[in-house]
């Protein structure tokens, strides 16, 4: 052991790629967002808590554990079918928060306004908002609200900030997964994006595509019940489960081994992927999580996850290897097998 | 004394005046942005912590009260004398949680970029940042980042959530301005304001007037080592003093006796005002509080401000009267008197 600082602890302060400008997919949660953070933004603001780059962070205030986590929204259009940016402000918040096991408890509501928007329109997201967030079990507690001229937004972003208490004994974290451990994972994939996608492109297929935002604060709690030994849990949003297992592999030193065809994809969303050309794996949920946990508890919080709405169609999809770390492969239904990368970019812009 | 609800207690959830849009003035500190939340946001969102009103909240986690505040930042021009969107948005927070008496502790920082945003403007924003965190003696422990496309945004957006500690035995809040406090102000007046105004509109003075752009948590701190008992502290960002004043005066249910003479403002921003129509009691700081406090501790804090060099033209402007309820009346220099209200909307929009 030596106290030296190992040359892989430095970063670098400028990004390693050579765009000069900031271009989308610094938004889109792939590589360049990750870049952004891993080279600007960390060498700024340097702290052990930041450095962790879980969902939210967990804070030590005097006995308790504080989950502390924000997200800004930006989705487009602001009401799209199962959903809008109401509820997204509050279930992305809220879902960051209970991906630490915290139990979510108070939300910031912060409003950035375009001249012009119809007070109905906010009328109407400020209802929602406060729907989901009697149902998730959170108070919305202080706010702001700013205004731009006519031009220089989009009618509406908001930013939600959240506080949950971590129960004491839970120790979740994207460094925690361990090789051996099962991979769970709550219901379809790629619901979220595809909704948006399709109602701001107008695409009509046999039935409209549902976003699955939801609160999944209460599902989490009946997991940690009967599993507090939960390794991560993880919400796959923006990059979708691709960037998720990428993230986790990296972090905790591992690989993942997945097997495609146990991956549960709605046929309408598997088929609308198909003929934008996209990879399900790659797109955003808004009301679904990863879990990855001891193997022998796989069993037992399948059947809890199933038991609830939000997770009848849980699944387990693969596990955790130690043959090939900071890999996700995937086993493909005709018995190949591809390594899963996290895009550069983003697929679909301004999906939350 | 009854359960029954009194009249008083309902809100409208249509708000009074007749504007079918968002105009500018919902943005600015104003009766209408007091409007917005208290016939939009209240009724959907109600809860005691945001019927309360402070700059931030003050929740209670076991033996300790945290408070929590949020604040989104859309500072029109991103750079202008005496800092930047970086520095405001972490004095911003900061102060806010100052004023309910806590340590401000963490911070969370989201940003919405607009496309083609120099990586080189957000990396000096990022530094200053986290210059202006490390002052302040507060972490950036989580964050967020969005992009919009060309022209729906401009540059940067960002928005803090803090996070502080209420020492026990403190107790601020607007409803607690007695008859007989004193009203103390930390300095000159209009600064911020006026300094964005006249970057923004290229105005030049004998000398540039520099934004008071500061974080008072350190002030605060050494004002409640002398003098536990403040019982009102706020910050007068938008809607300057003359909005801050009003608010309390309605919390409290009492009124504003001040002194014009004694209200700090500097020749060069009292000229500008004079030149633009603009009153610098309604024009916004941002490194400046206001306390009100029992009148035998206003000489030994005056003293305490002075000895530190963002209260160093610390002045008491005048105290609080039950003469006149919910009114804030200026003496003039020439031994009239006038009525100081609140604007309608904003005099300076996108000044933080």
């Amino acid at each position: 052991m030596t106290s030296q600082p190992s040359p892989e602890d430095f970063t670098c302060p400028l990004p390693l790629r050579d765009y000069p400008n900031i271009v989308l997919g610094h938004g889109g949660g792939g590589q360049l967002s990750d870049e952004l953070v891993q080279h600007l933004f960390l060498p700024q603001f340097q702290n052990d808590q930041l450095a962790h780059l879980g969902d939210s962070t967990v804070l030590e205030i005097g006995d308790h554990r504080l989950a502390f986590s924000t997200d800004s929204f930006v989705v487009r259009p602001l009401f799209f079918p199962g959903g809008s940016i109401g509820e997204l402000a509050v279930h992305g918040t809220v879902n960051d928060l209970a991906m630490s096991g915290a139990e979510p408890l108070y939300l910031s509501a912060s409003f950035i306004l375009e001249e012009g928007l119809p007070i109905e329109t906010l009328q109407e997201i400020a209802a929602r908002m406060a729907t989901a967030a009697r149902q998730a079990g959170v108070t919305i507690v202080t706010g702001d609200t700013k205004v731009v001229e006519k031009g220089h937004g989009d009618g509406c972003y908001i930013n939600t900030a959240g506080i949950g208490l971590v129960p004491s004994g839970i120790e979740i974290g994207p460094e925690r997964a361990q090789p051996g451990d099962a991979v769970l994972i709550s219901g379809t994939l790629g619901d979220h994006g595809m909704a948006i996608m399709s109602a701001r492109e107008g695409l009509q297929f046999e039935s409209t595509i549902q976003s699955d935002s939801a609160s999944l604060g209460g599902l989490v709690r009946e997991m940690l019940a009967v599993c507090p030994e939960i390794h991560v849990l993880r919400d796959p949003t923006r990059g979708g489960l691709a960037a998720s297992l990428n993230e986790i592999a990296s972090q905790s030193d591992i690989g993942f081994e997945l097997e495609e065809k146990r991956i549960p994809v709605d046929p309408i969303v598997a088929s609308a992927c198909e003929i934008l050309g996209l990879d399900p794996l790659m797109v955003a949920n808004e009301g679904k999580l990863l879990a990855i946990v001891p193997p022998a508890n796989a069993e037992l919080l399948l059947a809890t996850m199933h038991d609830n709405p939000l997770g009848k169609q849980a699944a387990q999809i693969g596990h955790v290897t130690e043959s090939h770390p900071r890999m996700v492969v995937a086993k493909t239904a005709i018995g190949g097998s591809r390594v899963i990368t996290t895009e550069i970019g983003e697929q679909l812009p301004r999906i939350c």
